[in-house]
C-alpha cells in the first residue's frame, strides 16, 4: 500500500513556516505498520493543488493532505477537492451542530463564517475536530482513500491521534499491531546496536528502530500478526531480550520524558531539588520547570558563571576553583553540595563545562563537562565528553544532569 | 519559471526527521526573487526517486534535491541521477584533489571511500562544500537547471549561500533585486499593518511580508528591477515609510537577534548584566548564554522560584510579596534592583509571572507576566497579558525581557 502526504499552504512552499505535520503523521502512520512513500508540498494555488492531489491519487492508495480547510476565502483545499472528485459541495447539519455546541460550550455565539465549515464534498466522511472548527475530510472513491485535515499543528495531532489513526486502523489494517518504546539514556546508537543484536533475535514480522536524540536513543519495536497474540508475543520476547542486554541505560518505556520522570519521583516522595549551572546558564532549571506544577518540587537555581558568583551563590571554596579550575569533577560536586544545603532542599544537580565553539584548551578541550549531583548520601559527578557544537552541547548536558538526578532518586530510596 | 524542492531520504519519509533544508533553501531564493511551486520528498528507493525527479522535470524549470549524497551504499541520488538524465558517471579529479586538500588541512588522511565522491555525472558542474564530502551537482539539460545538493542542514545551508544562490543570480535572474529586512519587537503583525498599510504605497515591483515568530514580527521588503536604481530605490522607498510609521518598534535591520543586539550594546560599554527569573526559571539566561563569549558580559542569575528564594537570593521583602503578590510589578521591581546589586553589575533583568496552564485567578490570570529592569537610573518594570500556552508565554516573556534591557541600555547612554 503506497501513501502520500501533502502540506498544502504558501507558507510552506516559501520556506516560512518548516512542516511539521507530515512528519507527526508519518510517524502515527508507522506506529502502525502503514509506511509513507511520499509526501509533496503545494501553496495556494488551485491549479497546482489540483494537480498535486491527482497525481497523488494515481500513484498512492491512501492520501492525506493537511492545510487549506479554514472558513476564508484563501482557503481553497475544498474547492480543489471537489474539483478532483467532481463533487459537489453540500450542507452537513450534523456538522455545524458539532461545530456551534463547541462555541456554546465556550460561551460564544459561533461566528457566522464558521457555517462554511459545515459544507463538504458529497458522500464526505468527517473526522470531528475537537479544538477547532475545521473537521477532517475523508473521500473513499474507487478503493482509494483520500483524507484533508487543517493545517494548525495542535488540530493535526488531536485529529489524527483520535479519528484518523483509529479510522485507518479500522478500515485498512490487515491483521494486528503490536508496538512497545524503549527509552534509553547514556549510550549511543552504534553502541547501542553492538549490544541488543548479539543478544537478540528479530523475527521478520517485527521492525526495531533506533531514534536518537538530544535526550538519548528510543527503541521502537513494532510487531504485526495475524492475531494479537501473534503481534503480542514476538514484540515483548524481544522486549525482553532488549531489557536484559541493555537495562542499565533504560529510564522509561512509554512516552515520558526525563523531566516528567524526575518530576513524578520527586513528587511522589515530597522531596525537593535545587540546581546550580554554568555553561548550560538556566536550560536544566527551563526543562525541569517546563511541566506545569513543578513549583510543588522545584525550589530554586543558580546561574553561576563568573568565578565570583560560583564563590558567593555556593561557597565553591577559591583554592578549589584554582587547583581544579572551574570546569572539574571537584568544582562540580561543590557546586552540587553548595546549591542543595543553601535551598535546604534533598537533592542538588549542577553542571559545569565548556561549551564552545571557543574557549577550549588542549588539558580541557571544548565539550568536556562535568555533572554533579548531591543527596543526602553525598554528592557523585560523572564527566562527560561531547562534541563542538554549543547548543547540542548544552542539551545533551541538560539531559545527562536529569538522568544523573534520576537515578541518585532512586538509589536513595 | 516554475521550481521544485526534493527531500530524500527514508528518515524524512518516516517522520524521523523533520525536513528544514526545503524551508532554509525556499527561503533563500525568495530573497533573490525565486519562488518555489512544489516540494516533494521520497524516500531510498531507486525507482520512486527516479519517478519524482523526472516528474519534477516535467513540471519545473529548475528542480533541486538535498540528501542522498554520500559515500556510503545507501546514497543513492546518484544513480538515480545518472538514470533519469541517461548520464554515466566520470570521475573528476579536480573534485577529488579539493576533497583531499581538505582533509589534509585538518591533519587527516582521506578516508578512500571518499573517491567515490569525485564520480559525478558526465557534464556536471559541482558546487564546493566546504564543511564536508558532498559535493553539490548541477547539470543543465534541455532548458531545465537540476541541481543535487547533500542533506546535512549545515551542508546545505554553506552550500546554498556561498556557492547555489550566486550560480543562479548569474544564470537566471532577471534583473536585479534589493531586500530590506526590518526587525520589530512589542507589536503584533495585525497591529503593525494596521499602522504600515495607511502610511505606505507599494509599488507593484516590491513584496512587502510579515513574519511573527516569538521574538516579534519580521518584516521583509523584497523590490526587484531591470538596473539596480529600478531596484532600490522603490524598497528604500518603502523601508524609510515603514520606519517613519513604526520606528519605535524597530530593533534592527538585517539578522541580528534580540540576544545578539543586546550582548553586542554590552560588550561595546564594557557593562554587565545579572538575571533573576521566577516563571520562565534560567530561560532568558539560557538564550543570553546562547552567545560565544557571552561569559564576557554575563555576570550571574538566579531562578527564585519560591517566595522563600525570592527572599533569600534577592532581598525582596517579604511584605511586598505578601501586600502585592509573587507575579506583581513591584516584585518584579524588587527582583531586578536586587540582583543588580548582589551581582554588583549594570543591568539587574528580572521575570515573574503564571506561565499556565493552570494556576491563574481571576485576578491574576495565567498570561500574567511582569518584567522589569535595574539600572543605575533605577528600575522600571513592564506588564504582559499573553495566551495560556506554557512554553510559548516563556519564550515571548523571555524575548520582552530583552527588549526591555536593550531600551534600557540605549536610554543610559
Amino acid at each position: 500500500m503506497n501513501i502520500e502526504l501533502i502540506s498544502i499552504g504558501d507558507e510552506i512552499i516559501s520556506g516560512h513556516t518548516i512542516d511539521t505535520n507530515s512528519a507527526y503523521i508519518a510517524s502515527k502512520l508507522a506506529e502502525i505498520n502503514l509506511w509513507v512513500a511520499y509526501k509533496s508540498a503545494v501553496g495556494d494555488d488551485l491549479k497546482k493543488m489540483e494537480e498535486v492531489i491527482y497525481q497523488a491519487l494515481k500513484r498512492a492508495d491512501l492520501v492525506i493532505t493537511t492545510g487549506g480547510l479554514g472558513p476564508t476565502d484563501d482557503d481553497i483545499t475544498k474547492r480543489a477537492i471537489v474539483k478532483v472528485f467532481k463533487r459537489n459541495l453540500v450542507f452537513q447539519e450534523d456538522v455545524l451542530d458539532d461545530i456551534r455546541k463547541r462555541y456554546e460550550a465556550r460561551g460564544i455565539k459561533m461566528p457566522s463564517i464558521n457555517q462554511n465549515q459545515a459544507l463538504l464534498p458529497q458522500g464526505a466522511i468527517y473526522l470531528p475536530n475537537k479544538i477547532g472548527s475545521a473537521v477532517g475530510i475523508v473521500i473513499i472513491d474507487e478503493g482509494k482513500i483520500f483524507v484533508a485535515l487543517p493545517g494548525v499543528p495542535r488540530e493535526v495531532e488531536t485529529i489524527t491521534d483520535e479519528e484518523l489513526i483509529p479510522f485507518l486502523e479500522s478500515r485498512i489494517r490487515q491483521g494486528y499491531i503490536k508496538m512497545i518504546k524503549i527509552r534509553t539514556h547514556g549510550i549511543i546508537e552504534s553502541a547501542l546496536a553492538e549490544k541488543i543484536l548479539p543478544a537478540t533475535k528479530l523475527p521478520e514480522s517485527v521492525h526495531l528502530a533506533y531514534l536518537p536524540s538530544f535526550s538519548g536513543v528510543d527503541l521502537r519495536i513494532v510487531s504485526y500478526g495475524a492475531t494479537p497474540e501473534m503481534a503480542n508475543a514476538p514484540a515483548e520476547n524481544l522486549a525482553k531480550q532488549i531489557r536484559e542486554a541493555i537495562g542499565e541505560y533504560i529510564y522509561n518505556e512509554g512516552n515520558e520524558t526525563l523531566e516528567m520522570i524526575v518530576g513524578k519521583l520527586l513528587r511522589e516522595r515530597k522531596q525537593k531539588l535545587a540546581t546550580a549551572e554554568s555553561c548550560t546558564a538556566g536550560l536544566l532549571a527551563g526543562k525541569i520547570t517546563s511541566i506545569p506544577g513543578s513549583s510543588d518540587y522545584f525550589e530554586r537555581g543558580v546561574i553561576t558563571y563568573s568565578n565570583r558568583s560560583k564563590v558567593e551563590l555556593l561557597g565553591v571554596p577559591e583554592q578549589v576553583i584554582e587547583e581544579f579550575g572551574a570546569v572539574s569533577a571537584e568544582t562540580a560536586e561543590k557546586m552540587a553540595v553548595g546549591i542543595r544545603e543553601r535551598a535546604g532542599v534533598d537533592y542538588g544537580a549542577a553542571i559545569t563545562g565548556i561549551a564552545g565553539p571557543d574557549g577550549g584548551t588542549s588539558e580541557k578541550p571544548v565539550g568536556l563537562i562535568f555533572i554533579a549531583v548531591a543527596s543526602a548520601r553525598g554528592v557523585k559527578s560523572k564527566r562527560l565528553m561531547l562534541g563542538r557544537d554549543r547548543e547540542m552541547n548544552r542539551m545533551r548536558s541538560v539531559y545527562s544532569a536529569l538522568d544523573l538526578i534520576r537515578r541518585t532518586i532512586l538509589e536513595s530510596d
